[in-house]
């Protein structure tokens, strides 16, 4: 079988981390035997943007629609452009027309980062977020000027997504660990998250033998702090699920390790597959970005197409370099990249 | 001088600290020789609302606007009382008809508090909340039913509100240590967050000596666990700022310790001071509820009035008195409420 996937590499340090990772891929096609890779990448992004005065071309999406899964790196330089016209133009537009309506996030303690946290434990995981509408909303605008200036910004839920986002956490919960906790704010924020709300206990119905919770969203992000081992799967909304996501990569020891999956779920359009960090202008071209986050990814995107076995051998090889010593600087290490993932793949032909 | 003072225990634990804190204030009064507190207590609360269908009476929020000061304990108990109900109907409610437009939350590490952290090093900055409007909105609804059904939540952003709460924080950063960082998330949310940025924009130059910076809600609340001693002052929405206040909290070491002023900037109307924390049903009557917020909030409810050296007295009191090991079970100690007040009082009066 050839998996017919498009690589992004985007902007900054996504240029150094995707293509070492796709080496990984390659790798694991040959120790696996019977599949290949075929990358075919698209050069879009903020230099993209510079020289043609746009993300990508108009056709872009459709092309990218042509292809199986979307592999990409990171998005946005502000030095260079705006971030609303390089992240709506390609990023958040990417997860919008492929509908990739959930964006799946891990959050796990591996053994030898230097976490932040003085007990880091072994917390193990998921913030499934809604991906496609929310806070994230084109509706509102501004009137008047000067004093009496006033903006409203819309945040819309529809019941077809919060239903269809806490249905694939619930779902989730039951093939890991029974346990699923809401995000909400309906004390302060009283239209959308009474409306979560309810929908949250609608669908529990249907999952009667999970253990279920609410939890304010100021609440749940000190208890990431304080107890992160207690979760399982965490559903929130955009912004919610955003902002938890970034405090679990905080608690995981570096923003350089966390992955995540925006997840078409009908496989009509393609998935897409990408680091939680950003292109992080400030270190790119000295090699030492952290590839581990964009190798989780590819770890997520082998999971999404049906190899277990290799998301398992390339989540282990990962993980045991990490453990033994071999990471970038933000991990608290003084290996680079290269080195990284050198070992990374060493590991993985000796398997 | 008197000091006319309401007093709203509320519910649960409320009851448990409100009295302790009195006490010491009274102490402190004696201290200072010139003056008297006066404390009338209003039993509003849940207990209050299943007596008589309502958080408090009709006039209720008249009577305390006779008053200097309100020193609140914790509203809410959802054992009891629907949480949009008694918050929007008593602490929402004194908020907004007092104009206490600004919410003002110190975040500072205390030695002998078992923080989360591994290094909590000496973090100490002010989170400047805006305190009357933004996300908590009462506009918006809901349409269709069955699949389709919607909701629209809006939140409002006047300039007015966006600006007092700006220009307060970066007052107060000339105060202290000359920086302010804003939070936003004009990235993802497309109206009401460039808005913020603009005014945030617009404020700054009137600040020319103070750093000034931008973080994006996620990485901020991020910040907070990988690096909380870089941050002055943080100025953020009513959202954001409840979000960052509960990650300062947590990284305190409990959210027992953390206190908050809402404060109306003209003294038209009484300012109110009340912990972080809610009123804990769970732990109510056994003795340990943690004093500390409560009394760290009539620490800034006595700078709030003119009277800083009583404030630095008290502090140091309360702090010395945690360093030394007398603390609360949440706080990794094994005294009650009324051990830990003993103490602070026996400080107080050695001093
Ligand atoms: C209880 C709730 C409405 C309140 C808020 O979000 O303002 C609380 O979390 C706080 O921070 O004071
Ligand atoms: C860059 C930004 C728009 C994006 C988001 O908020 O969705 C990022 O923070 C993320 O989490 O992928």
């Amino acid at each position: 079988v050839t998996h017919d996937i498009a690589v992004i590499p985007g902007d900054g340090i996504g240029k150094e981390v995707v293509p070492v990772s796709l080496d990984l891929l390659n790798v694991l096609a040959d120790i696996h035997g019977g599949i290949t890779f075929q990358f075919t990448e698209f050069p879009w992004g903020c230099d993209y943007y510079l020289a043609h005065g746009e993300m990508l071309p108009k056709d872009g999406i459709n092309e990218l629609k042509q292809h199986e899964q979307i592999f990409l790196g990171a998005v946005g330089d502000q030095n260079l452009v705006p971030d609303h016209i390089s992240l709506w133009g390609l990023l958040i537009k990417i997860r919008r027309e492929c509908q990739q309506v959930i964006n799946l996030r891990p959050v796990k303690y591996i053994e030898g980062v230097s976490s932040p946290l003085a007990n880091p434990n072994d917390f193990d995981f998921m913030v499934v977020r809604e991906n496609s509408e929310g806070e994230y909303s084109e509706i509102g605008g501004t009137m008047h000027s000067g004093p009496d200036e006033i903006t409203i910004q819309n945040a819309v839920f529809t019941r077809k997504a919060v239903e269809r986002t806490i249905r694939f956490a619930c779902t989730l919960a039951e093939e890991r660990n029974q346990k699923v906790t809401s995000a909400t704010k309906s004390n302060g924020i009283v239209y959308s998250m009474p409306f979560w709300d309810k929908i949250f206990a609608e669908v529990g119905e249907d999952y009667p033998k999970l253990e279920k919770q609410s939890q304010h969203i100021d609440a749940l992000s000190a208890f990431l702090v304080t107890k992160p081992s207690s979760f399982d799967v965490i559903v929130g909304s955009n912004l919610f699920g955003d902002i938890l996501t970034d405090i679990g990569a905080a608690i995981m020891g570096s923003i350089g390790i966390a992955p995540a999956a925006n997840i078409n779920l009908e496989g009509k359009y393609p998935s897409m597959f990408e680091p939680v960090h950003g292109s992080a202008p400030d270190i790119v071209g000295k090699g030492i970005a952290n590839p581990i986050g964009q190798i989780w990814s590819a770890k997520m995107m082998l999971d999404h197409i049906g190899y277990p076995e290799l998301a398992t051998l390339l989540f282990n090889a990962m993980a045991s370099t990490i453990t033994s010593g071999i990471k970038t600087p933000d991990l608290g290490g003084n290996q680079t990249t290269e080195e990284v993932v050198d070992e990374i793949n060493k590991r993985l032909l000796a398997d």
